[in-house]
């Protein structure tokens, strides 16, 4: 099965009403007074890291794009929970572990440890606080509002190619801590949660994530390609495609001409027309070439 | 490194305090007036399960080991995350997902769907709401307390080695059906909460699971191993050591004369001797052989 027929066939399941869009958001929960975001990031050996990376970097990328899911809903972590198989690297996972709860000041709450043979798959599931309410979802873009980005896109390529370069000996000494140590916009979700009117982060690529927002919201997005900072200007496209920066996408309502934190307008929200996607003028009518697809 | 010794790695992490043990218990989060119980755990193909069985069964097992946990603390079920990797059965897996929420009437809350080689490996998030305060544990066992247990120990083994006749093509008929599909006792639990000092759910045998019980409790439980009720009474070593019952073992004080739900009293809490665990009066000083150990 597909990741997308598989994820078709649980929507036929009983669904919580938090439940939304299940692998591609999310859930919320509201108990009392309190609405909980969770999320569960699985990362599995060969497929999203290789054997051969420190397994410090592994445990703080499973913590960091599971915290950024929850910064992309404005929600402060509660805590996490920790799938583990046992291998080689371990003793390196736990400090990775240590260094990312504290990096992002959350504790760990519990979760299970199990023996296994053959490739290792790591779990996390996060639980945190929302500190606005609605939750922002991807789903809410409104024609007229404006697009934006925060950060500097393709700094996560580049620190993958240091990290290459390293593994083949070939020194350098490019930084590659952007891509081994992403630091999820928890703050700037936070300060951004009362104003957007969708939101989320950018885990596959600029492109497209803006493609998916604008499927969840029956928008079409016209996004403006040279307006998008990049890290490495000579290769805007790869920088807009690469993904694992952990950025926030948003909108705004035109009403608002200033993000409240530093960001970058990259376009406009328009009524959904052929395509979901223009960019510089182009349509884009599939998701082919504009990201990292069921990367899961 | 040990499953052991990397559960002691992480409980040098920065702890929830609702941590309790991390991947020996549930954890247990204060959201407001809720109480949150919180569980995780994974299965792995070739250690937890055969790539022969019916994808369906392990589906129903993964919800059921978790709710089974959430039982153990008087928790009623809020929803789960599953976390998945693709592979043959994926069709079967979703059927027998949505049984056992519908059997327990547990919504899909969401969760991660990733690709994946070799050894498939499947998690699962529980959360449920803790239905009586203080939450449960297996720690809370007090001297002169008496020992309980719900059902039948040994239903399991008999209905794995039904499944095992039958994928020998041997015929035979015998009911697979508790190892295929366990109930967790949730119930039970919530009728036990308010009244026990200690419970946990027996997975990996009775006496194994006794002996955790008694060293998370400080205390020395003496069992009598005739009085436990089992499904084959010729074999009855086997069915106190099997596991994958999913009953409930408790204690309640001596002045509870009878527990509120069908149980039966296996023996007595005694002060910490020099062992954890007496079986019909002999010492047992080390897990070995009691049951299924790091089975994870």
């Amino acid at each position: 099965m597909t990741e997308a027929d598989f994820i078709a066939a649980l929507r036929t399941l009983p669904l919580h009403p938090g439940a939304r869009g299940l692998a591609d958001d999310a859930a919320v929960l509201d108990i009392g007074d309190t609405t909980l975001v969770l999320t569960h990031d699985m990362l599995v050996e060969g497929t999203h890291y290789l054997p051969s990376q420190d397994m410090a970097d592994v445990a703080f990328r499973l913590v960091a794009t599971n915290l950024s899911d929850l910064a992309s809903k404005g929600a402060e972590p509660l805590g996490v929970l920790v799938g583990h198989m046992l291998g080689a690297g371990d003793a390196r996972f736990v400090a990775g572990l240590h260094e990312a709860l504290a990096a992002f000041d959350t504790p760990l709450l519990g979760g299970d440890t199990v023996a296994g043979t053959g490739a290792r798959a790591l779990g996390l599931t996060a639980i945190g606080r929302a500190t606005h309410r609605p939750v922002p979802a991807r789903s809410g873009a409104q024609v007229g509002d404006g697009l934006f980005v925060t950060g500097t896109l393709g700094a996560a390529m580049l620190g993958f190619e240091a990290l290459r370069e390293e593994g083949k000996g070939g020194g350098g000494g490019g930084d590659s801590s952007a891509y081994r140590r992403p630091r999820p916009r928890l703050a700037q979700g936070r300060a951004l949660a009362p104003h957007v009117t969708a939101m989320m982060d950018v885990s596959d690529g600029l492109l497209l994530d803006a493609f998916r927002l604008a499927e969840a919201s029956g928008v079409t997005l016209a996004v403006q390609s040279a307006a998008a900072p990049v890290a490495a200007p000579a290769r805007r496209y790869d920088c807009l495609t690469w993904g694992d920066d952990y950025e926030l996408l948003f909108t705004l309502p035109a009403s608002i001409a200033k993000p409240p934190v530093p960001a970058t307008p990259i376009g406009r929200v328009e009524p959904r027309g052929f395509v979901p996607l223009f960019v510089d003028g182009e349509p884009i009518a599939n998701r082919a070439g504009l990201g990292y697809d069921h990367r899961g």
